[in-house]
């Protein structure tokens, strides 16, 4: 799994190729920010990203999610915004199998 | 459209309310902030909100972009996160009709 690490120092545009690159290989990647200042560069970037990614058919989606990290001995709260590509169904998170199962006739 | 403008003095537990009550109702809500406070308290709300509405089988995800907008006669950028259903297509804005159209056979 490729995970970015953004911060408040980050340059969105730089972020958006990172993220663009891994999405046209993979179809998905974690953006993981701490704080709002890295939040918002990570935001940008995605939104970057799309534009740079749309002409490849690819549209990038974000689920955004709570995360207990630990830096330096220290518990901290990151965000992680999940980005995948909502054209392609098999590079996203398993979701509840739903399928109905036909009981086998004896 | 639903268009919920949140601040950042906005609280992240409210707006995930009303986000989760939205998307139940029309499966669709666009969420706006300016600022990098405001964004923190959107993206928060989206990733609480998405636990309100899991268990009404609700895949919620978000798309952001910039958007101009006018205040009080100044221009200003606003980041604008489109909140879907994932589960829901019909709630999803247009994309690229892709559909294979088979030639009549005469």
């Amino acid at each position: 799994m490729e995970l970015l690490k953004v911060s408040a120092k980050s340059s969105p545009n730089s972020v958006a190729g990172a993220i663009a690159g891994i999405l046209r290989e993979r179809g998905y990647v974690d953006v993981q920010v701490i704080g709002a200042g890295a939040l918002n560069q990570a935001v940008k970037a995605i939104a970057i990203a799309r534009s740079f990614v749309s002409e490849d058919g690819i549209d990038p989606v974000c689920i955004p999610a709570f995360k207990d990290i630990e830096i330096g001995g220290e518990g901290r709260t990151a965000i992680c915004l999940s980005v995948l590509d909502r054209n392609r169904t098999d590079a996203m998170p398993a979701k509840d199998a739903a399928a109905a199962v036909a009981a086998p006739q004896v």
